[in-house]
């Protein structure tokens, strides 16, 4: 493989959980070249020795952190993955940009189209309102054509990819009245990040279970934003994420109710074939999404390690409500998979090279 | 403490978890004498063999299992505890009835008042529908009174109890609409029971989570039957059950929508105080109910080994809905515990006696 | 149980898992009454804001955390529990003792006798060693009489428990080489104590194995002076203690060569009744200790949440080793429930009060 | 990738772990063609329907399970993977060879030469003895240039493999005693297969850690034949298997004395160099052997999921022994991967194609 031409890559922020699996992902990628890593903790150290599961890659024992400068990292590479904290993304983004580098952020700071909206969740000033306009979301099933020619990415929350993908569909197909859904995800721990906070140790986690952020997660700003523009009008969305004891995977669980026309008795059958129809038809050719059908239903073990979402549905004949389930890894399809998705999606290469 | 008198009692079908917790609970309760546990598998073995964790209790080393018959096991005991698969309960039931003892159901056979809905959800007629009018749902909070005279109890079902101890109240005071409440429950494997079955293997549920039983759980006829008396009318419910890697716990999220008075803007206030009225007239003063306050959400991990519930719950302003949380041990709270609660009532004990 | 007469009791140090478990034990304790906890960071709260699992005690409710001074506390506790970090109980000791308060320490402050292998195994000068001749070792099983009447107890660490109590029968009849000792121990996560520290993450320990502390262990130096004790000579032992994904229990696992008398083949029949002997000389008897004879093996699930150590050994006719094992939980018998045993023991209480 | 050539192979037994990590490796590896897959219970079914991880594959969409014969089977494939249970692989390798097919078994079917020691520790016959002269001893770094030709590779057990490799080189170099090797392993739950036992249901295995096969574990027959020829004379070896809530990994902790003449005080810096030029001498160039160095130590969470061993030493100069740990994951270096490493080797590939 010594004659495929990369691209050269940098991952800016790398000490942490998304950190880790980017370069993960992208020394055994076969058109990366991952040409530097930064962390202001880590700086010195080799990847090898901060990354133990990497330390058989050459470029592993060679590399070490820095605490590079944009204008330098822009030097090194050409396209740049962000994974910072939100609020701390968003001041390395344009130097990048601007010294020529394209970015994939896979913090928070860009997917907010409105900078009120960003103000409201995450509360602070959005700094570079100005880039807002410039970035594509980074959800591949969705725009893939804006991301081929993006300078910025702002890749999608672990919990919007898993709400995103199965619901969008129904929307456009005005199958599901807007107002109805109810999204229930349980995630595991990876996505509380590498911090040590009590909260997050293993006693206080294992043999536990329990919802967070209730009623109003950061998460709900993207999600209603990318549901709303699917569904031609303003949603409001009620999403409650839970905190259960494993390492990776997210399972989201959503109920909603047909639109109107669908609603009576005899429209059932339409409904449910309705249903299968948009799902097929978005996605039935497309790389990573695993439509079950009818007999079996999501499980985060069948996706963990991969940058597949499965996505399976049921109709309630007795309440007539619909319910959707879907499984990802966090870190992989919730995160840095889908990072690399986009990444070969803005490089012109295929789209699963280096995810299968 | 020799000479307090004591309840004889005996526990049919002690070869599961529920079995098991109630011998441990029975050998340390004050005011019980375990005369009697069968199990046809395990017939011959002593407790303590079968059971170490209880080994040092001295009728651990002594008792041994039969596969005795009803009339012989009416005869050693005042109180019988089944433990037994449903659709086996209800054949030890009536003779047990029939020879003097009064019998706490563990099964699902006498928790359906009408056998037509018992043949929908369980798939086999009642094989003794002549029971049904005297058995006593077990939920002491609400039935305590019935509990009190009762020869037969039904305990309810570990999910019912997590979902009908927050929602009675609310549902009697008219506070939610009744067609509006979903409820997404994760459950410890424990509820499985202790079935050699690959599906419960620990690598088959360990960093796994998945739904299951979607759309119509069997604890779906008992969950709608007691929120449809509450609610003064015909409940259909929406609930999900899902598998997390824990050994033991149930926490339960409840969403729902406030009835149509409540439903101004401006009432929002007024429906926030209804409820926490609500919650509290029915629990201040219960024994094994935590209402939660402001702070705090439930966590499975803070009542696991107890028969305490937490409950808790949150207005979404942004959707109108309310979300209530409920925690509980499965096996406790959700079985044997409770269980336990109800021979304390029938006895005339108090209802904590041998439960904290 | 109104006119039971108690001692009343302070915990110092309250905000780690022994100090919870202490407070749990001494809550629900007939003989105890908890009169003061303290901890700097936690003043002012209440027991029942702090430690959920215990709000429904009175106690819990009224009970704040303070940052008493010793003399304080001395003034409102009869005996006073520790449990605090090493290098820091040793201050509270002195004032507590001239006080008048009869002190139970969970550190390790005081069980090393000799302030030379002290400062050896925990790197600093002891700074109260004209305290250290009074200090009573506080495993019941081996000290009761000399615990009966001490003022000063120390409570022996997780790790040497589960060493100790299997191996010192076994020295003092001389059955084993002392310098063949080998432990190999696996401890849940709680062991660490609940500090906020990136290594004991949920994801850093779940689906993880890591030996840790080789080869010179802390617990080493309370090992090695008991063991030598028993053996009547100086022994020097492997030890290896390793992390495991459980919230709690330690498993031991102890190879030793038999003494030379006892290796020729034709004494190996010899060796086995010894062995047994021994352990049943030593603990027939004993509330908490669970000899498991030739079926079964240890099996840390069996005494989590118990004081209860089970032991059980094999002779390997290959190698004419022993091996024996032991499980036991870290917090309780190996920390707190062993502390409450002492106390019950200075208190001239059923040493298994408030634990069974 | 279309036009490189691929070997022919098939998954004989394919239902259980093993095997299902063998057809997953196999599916994505460059120079394999997966023509054949068997199991008795799952005939007629798809692939992708039994293992939905691996749904994504062409060949998983269409290949489905049969009942083939071993001619067939012959037929369809050059090299055949024996993923059966010992006992049972024994009758498909010899049809298998006669009929022109190399066979890689991981069973323990041909792992011991003498048919007399298989007995001993199987409890039956070998129904093949005639076969063991050829079979090939599957460990890489041990027999590389025989497994190249072999036409019958015996793949290691799990436990041997994290014993051997870091021993083989220090009793060849003579470095330590080697009758005073003590093994202790740690594993997780997929090690007992996917059998539907209740021994290794959820609950029972979380929150558990526990010992097993004491003393006499039927790996210790190929461990004592491997260390015995290292060796170069017969050893007897003390093995400690132990199972810990993970499902994949194995962490063996090894005790060792130095030879005599390397226990004297002044050869501890000797032996210390000498076991690490020993390590280094056998391993340094390995592609799957990662050697730590005195910083760290192994930890299963940085092998799962690839086909590392991690092996770090210390010497304990208090007891003057060596103390040798090694982590792998038991599917994949301890079974599955090695057996893809043997793969490659027998047909000329790159060692390191398809595992990395």
């Amino acid at each position: 493989m010594k004659n495929v031409e990369r691209t050269r890559v940098a991952v800016v922020g790398a000490s942490g959980y998304t950190g880790e699996e980017l370069v993960r992902l992208l020394l055994r990628h076969p058109r990366a070249e991952l040409t530097a890593v930064t962390s202001r903790q880590l700086a010195g150290k080799s990847l090898s020795e901060v990354f133990p599961r990497v330390a058989h890659h050459a470029t592993a024992q060679t590399l070490q952190f820095t605490d590079a400068a944009p204008a330098k990292i822009a030097d090194q590479a050409d396209i740049v993955f962000l994974a910072l904290p939100h609020g701390v993304a968003v001041d390395f983004a344009g130097p990048l940009l601007q010294a020529g580098a394209r970015v994939i952020d896979l913090s928070a700071d860009f997917r907010i189209r409105s900078p009120e909206t960003y103000r409201e969740f995450y509360a602070h000033e959005h700094r570079a309102p100005d880039l807002l306009p410039a970035a594509v979301y980074g959800l591949p099933e969705i725009y893939r054509e804006q991301i081929c020619a993006a300078r910025l990415v702002a890749c999608p929350g672990c919990y919007p990819t898993s709400i995103l993908l199965p619901m969008i569909p129904l929307l456009r197909e005005r199958l599901v009245e807007p107002g109805s859904i109810i999204a229930n995800s349980l995630s595991g721990v990876s996505g509380a990040g590498r911090k040590a906070e009590v909260d997050y140790l293993f006693v206080e986690c294992n043999e536990s279970a329990r919802a967070y952020g209730v009623p109003k997660h950061r998460h709900l700003a993207e999600i209603e934003q990318e549901l709303s523009i699917a569904a031609g009008k303003s949603v409001a969305v009620q999403f409650t994420p839970h905190l259960i004891p494993v390492n990776r995977g997210i399972l989201t669980t959503i109920y909603a109710a047909p639109t109107s026309e669908l609603r009576s008795a005899e429209s059932g059958v339409e409904f449910a074939e309705r249903i299968e129809a948009a799902l097929r038809a978005a996605y039935a050719d497309e790389p990573f999404v695993r439509l079950l059908g009818g007999k079996v239903l999501p499980d985060t073990k069948n996706v963990v390690g991969s940058n597949f979402i499965e996505i399976a549905w049921r109709l309630d004949s007795r309440t007539g409500r619909l319910i959707v389930m879907s499984a990802e890894d966090n870190i992989l399809k919730g995160a840095s998979g889908q990072a690399i998705q986009c990444f070969n999606i803005m490089s012109g290469y295929a789209e699963s090279e280096g995810l299968i």
